[in-house]
């Protein structure tokens, strides 16, 4: 085994709140941890008998591993090709029937009478070993007594790590634009955001070096975050991923001032890689990829490079299988695992047991391999779906790229529109007073969003109304224009404090969830509502 | 509708914790709202398509309505017709077939599309209708605008309540022997018990007023209690069960005082009944009751009497379906509801889909009068468990029964034995010292469990080493004898802070869980450790 050779974590006790300290083993839990004795009779615990439960089996249809692609081929650029390839790869006779039965026929099968039982909050075994064995496979940390275990979603994960890390006044670091449920769980605790500036990868290193070196207690009114909230891959709301070199220099300096990186990772295996606008794209279907060269394929989770136990990992099968699954689990040191336990046990419990049959069988079913498998097939479906987004934007846009250093970024026109409608284009365009990009955006490598800035300082009334006004106007024209996206101040750490007027605005767009041809029909609405509310004169 | 005579829930905000007065409506989920609108495209929320979800569809074998008789005909005292005749009502081919399919046939359907996506955490609606009708129909509050919330479990409930009620500092009312999770969930919060001295009914009103008008908030060092916790049907771990007439003089106390009362009620529906000695109950089997006849034998909820909204009743479906359920529901005023909802949005979100789709279509299978059916069968069964395992007791010590004003309290003794084994009883007796009982309890009348006070102060090392060591040395005779029982001291509200010597000794045994045939093993066992315990000599 690996681990042997690998240093264990260190002592990073400090960091536990009081909340977390003053914690104690639940009394009945622990004679609990006797049930699995077979010599023992256990008159102790307040367990229904399994006979008595109404289920006597669950049975689910549920997809192969191999349903879907790991590559699908490019086509023409028609609508209509791109709805009828929809999920086009997917075999309706690749199917699998999972059945989980009230007993087990042999020790060790999933079965009713133990998982919809009370159990232990670290949840069923075999979910368990599935969790290390991937979590060893995949993101491969770099300390021996890493430790897994389960929660009821990266909501629940991050509740539970905000209250064993964090005392009431303490500060945490999140991107400058982050998810607003991350902030809404720390701040009616009386915990607030210390947002750190991004580009196109997300938290930028420099800056963060910056707010720790030069942290002065007195002036912040805190003392130096201890705690970081990261969503490095497919970021929320921006869609950044951070590569390898950045996380290093992040790490380091986690490592130089001792804080500890809380990575809420959910987006990982939606890595899409690099769009190429579909003019540009090869016209073959590139070679199916292996498992191997999928994860290799993949950006390291900072896991891999956390030698001292300071990553508390937050996985989450919300978007692997479903979000009603209401399971993850954290990856971390074995003292914060341990508090953790502790927690659940006065809240959640266990996951529900009728999640934890159907995922653990369906992994079971499918195996490491076949998991991945399974993963790979759906980078493939959401790397079509952001294509055919960035698309759209393309045809109902005029798209222009301009690069920085490390990173395309697409500046979005209002198209220029032929005087007289016509099936071809002219050399007579409407004329427009100012041409000026209405906004701009990275396009996504991973995940589910697109982040748009909206270029408001060109809008005629800006001088009057500024950023958030704008913005919130935009928003409501959307919706009446029957298009609903999430408004950038929604994921403003500071919301909850402040309102000031700080650009730029931006909206956040995401193609992970309507069907291909609403997609198309929003972004062409979008199109409109930008042209009329940037050229349509000062209606506000 | 009676809501609409009834008044409205007073203004309780002032009981609001400061961690919920602080919860902002998470902005995202505000958004969501909007998803339900079939006129609008949303591009908001980062939600995978339902068709990549690999469950395609979910089904189960459950047992029917009926599966289980509403009464149990009596039989002769020999344990092999209590064998055979386990669960002999249940029908093997009373069974339903239930089906969740991805998308649903026609509108309101249960499908796994809505179920397994992100949802609000008000939960699935069909739930909430079925929810609503039966707290209605069951428990008739007593107030006009009372709510209900799903949740993932009392334990996840009573978590939610104490940092939505509760500040660090405050101590909440307990008995003087409670659930040790509940205790757990508020000790680290910084939030202490007070106990409540208690009798064969549970919290005793005038000990309450006690505490209550004589509060010394100099003294105590905390204010006056505003919150109380509450089992009050099969309470764990005395097994009492409080009536209506002694939850109005503590509803009276409660409303003069400003508490909160937090009825945690899971074994509500296991209301046995008085315990009849084998030796008296009836031979005849009695009629069946119908479902408006069972609910009226039922002993009210708080809900009932609650007509200022002061009640937070917490249900579950641990013992009516099956603990992995982790599903349960809150019956509150608005107010609260709305902060328990802004809560749940930042850490559990909605329960699991899998247990909701399920839970649902069960329910939905079987309409109110079929899930009351259910209860009724279920009842059934927990009476007979509580009268197989009394009965042992009476087969193993010699129980002798005596009364106080209220309740039957049953002595047990350890069994005279003949000096010669033989087939018949005999005149001859070993040879006693002194005769005393080594054990009492009042039977319980609901729940699962028996609550064993153990005279230790007539053990030979009583002097030398007091109430709990003897206590905790008995625990590990009867572990080392291969049976596990929850010790007195787990139940103690306070033993997280000190550990006194006060006793006397307890222990708490389930007779929910062990077959029938183990449960008296078990109990067999317990006779010839007790014997060895208090007749055999200075051995400690």
């Amino acid at each position: 085994m690996l681990h042997h050779e690998l240093p264990d974590a260190i002592d990073l006790s400090h960091h536990l709140s009081k909340v977390a300290r003053a914690r104690v083993i639940s009394p009945l839990k622990e004679l609990q941890k006797y049930l699995g004795r077979s010599d023992i009779i256990s008159l102790a615990g307040g367990l229904p008998h399994p006979d008595l439960f109404p289920v006597d089996e669950l049975s689910a249809n549920v997809y192969s591993q191999d349903a879907f692609p790991t590559e699908i081929p490019p086509t023409k650029p028609s609508l209509v090709s791109w709805i009828t390839r929809l999920f086009s790869g997917r075999d309706q006779n690749k199917w699998d029937k999972l059945k989980v039965p009230r007993y087990p026929k042999q020790s060790g099968d999933i079965n009713l009478a133990t998982l919809l039982q009370y159990g232990l909050s670290t949840g069923s075994p075999q979910l368990q070993e599935f969790i290390k064995e991937f979590t060893s496979r995949v993101y491969k940390p770099a300390y021996g007594n890493w430790s897994i275990l389960v929660h009821a979603g990266n909501t629940d994960g991050w509740m539970k790590a905000v209250m064993t890390l964090c005392d009431p006044g303490d500060v945490i670091l999140t991107c400058e634009w982050t998810y607003p449920s991350a902030v809404a769980t720390a701040h009616p605790l009386g915990i607030k955001p210390i947002p750190v500036p991004i580009d196109g990868e997300g938290m930028r290193s420099d800056a963060l070096f910056e707010i720790l070196s030069t942290w002065d207690e007195v002036e912040r009114g805190a003392k130096r975050p201890r705690v970081m909230y990261t969503v490095p891959v497919g970021q929320n709301p921006t869609g950044a991923t951070m590569h390898a070199q950045r996380k290093k220099e992040i790490y380091k300096n986690c490592v130089q001032f001792d804080v500890i990186i809380v990575e809420d990772d959910p987006y990982y295996f939606l890595q899409e890689g690099p769009y190429v606008p579909r003019k540009d794209r090869p016209v073959y279907a590139k070679a199916n990829m292996n498992n191997e060269g999928f994860l290799t394929s993949l950006v390291p989770s900072y896991l891999s490079l956390d030698y001292q136990g300071r990553v508390v990992r937050l996985d989450t099968f919300s978007k692997t299988i479903a979000p009603g699954c209401r399971l993850g689990w954290f990856t971390c040191n074995p003292l914060f695992a341990e508090r953790f336990e502790r927690q659940g046990e006065t809240s959640t419990q266990a996951p529900c047991g009728f999640g934890q049959a159907v995922v653990a069988s369906l992994l079971m079913n499918w195996k490491f391999d076949g998991y991945v498998r399974w993963l790979q097939g759906l980078r493939a479906q959401y790397r079509e779906r952001r294509n055919f987004c960035l698309d759209c934007f393309g045809d109902f846009f005029e798209l222009e790229a301009r690069s920085t250093a490390s990173t395309a970024i697409y500046d979005g026109y209002i198209k220029t529109k032929p005087i007289q409608p016509s099936n071809k284009w002219t050399e007579e365009f409407v004329h427009r007073e100012k041409r000026f990009p209405v906004f701009s955006f990275v396009p996504p490598t991973s995940g589910m969003f697109v982040w748009l800035q909206i270029n408001f300082r060109d809008h005629s009334s800006f001088g009057r109304l500024g950023h958030k006004n704008l913005e919130r106007r935009l928003m409501k024209e959307f919706a009446e224009a029957g298009v609903l996206i999430g408004p950038g101040f929604f994921f403003d750490p500071n919301m909850l404090d402040d309102a000031n007027d700080e650009g730029p605005g931006h909206f956040r767009l995401s193609f992970s969830n309507e069907d291909f041809a609403v997609l198309r029909k929003a972004i062409g609405i979008m199109a409109t509502v930008l042209e009329a509310f940037f050229y349509g004169g000062d209606r506000l």
